[in-house]
């Protein structure tokens, strides 16, 4: 699991004050960019110098709690299922609650296909890159 | 099932040229504010002079082709269930594809629960909305 | 002038039920692609297509009244300046005011350079282009 | 001066690979969140507590070089002018230019007006908020 800090902007809310249901998939795609900081250029890197891409194929999202304004929160990135040519990512999506425990917010299932850019053609995982999903390969919840 | 007509905006597209996966779930909430056009003030009526709101619990994309700056799209929202204080919506974001057929691009599920607003608690859905969901229901594709 | 028609989306709207101040710049921007809709596969064709693109060297939004959410609202999209390698587009965002007048929301200055994509090396405007813009061209207010 | 780092997220470039000219704007407005992170609550809590706003009344981008997918940058804010009840905020964008100078990509003047919120009227700009913005003042480039 990598853990990724994050507060709520003013851009981020709507006129109920809370984050945007779909805002949260953004949420989720900066995680993940975050979770691949270590790579040479980072996810950027890994997009413009070596092509490499990740398309979803499907992705739920299940709210629990809202996020308002201003609220510091965080994302706990984990890799729920690694394939020949997909992987699954999943966000726990979290704020402190009132009592000092973590109050989940959101947990998200994001099923990717890895891709050859621009073509869009699939790819076998580059072994860096199934070594660092490996490496935070998470029993998914049930 | 309502259609929605839309295009492709250039704000809309990433880096390779094709709709980032979240905005799906923004697309999906455009057609449910269309899908409500015929309310008195529209869905923005239902918001801010009822205090009808549709939090959301859970969303699922699933994506089967995508779409590029430019393209016109459609989208088909239906609703899938009708519960007591919470519904799903089904939207069916589609294309023409390269013989004339219709492409589906992408399918959501787009589960509710009906608030009164601000206060945000559960609301057994009003007759006249029950009404328009109930006029949309169509079984769900297994 | 060309005009275009729109309402005021729901995750288009701050925390006070009115449209965020960069947004302004969204809705010029797809006004001006609705602005070119007459060219061979719009604006998408001249970026896609010809590769031309239209990078800002400056914008300027003036803000007079608010959007809120559900107001219908019109873009009068003029152009003020025609250069050889750069143009600048006026954008006059009007909702119909208490009284059945137009009110003024923003107006917006534009300047863009035209480009080649993906070089974005300048280029004189092409013919076609240069007419669609002068069969616009309005002096600008004082 | 404050000064506020960013990398450049995939969401917020465009099919040239670079930040769409609107986003400059969100950029902005998320520098001033962090401009005033030290008062309680932070932007937040000005916004939620106190129901002090900053709606914007005009707003200039001067764009000179652009930002790229995975680029760090930074943004520098200063206040250029204050008023009774509004006041103008400066930011440059400035990311690492390739021999190691600091290499401008836009320059935003953000003029304000002080509100009270949710009324959206104007405001006298209380002490604490006009002793922070002092702190800040910076003679304008010219």
């Amino acid at each position: 699991m990598k853990r990724y800090a994050r507060t709520v902007r003013f851009d981020e809310v709507d006129i109920a004050g809370v984050v945007f249901f779909a805002r949260y998939l953004n949420y989720g795609h900066e995680a993940m960019e975050d979770f691949f900081a270590g790579f040479e250029g980072g996810y950027a890197g890994l997009v413009k110098s070596r092509g490499v891409g990740f398309p979803a194929v499907n992705a739920e999202v299940t709210y629990t709690a809202s996020l308002r304004l201003g609220d510091p929160f965080f994302i706990d990135t984990s890799v729920l299922h690694i394939g020949n040519t997909s992987c699954v990512f999943g966000y726990r999506i979290w704020r402190s609650g009132p009592d000092g425990t973590e109050l989940d917010c959101a947990r998200i299932r994001h099923t990717c296909v890895v891709c050859n850019l621009p073509a869009m053609t699939k790819l076998a995982i580059p072994s860096d890159i199934r070594a660092h999903l490996s490496a935070h390969l998470q029993a998914e919840a049930t």
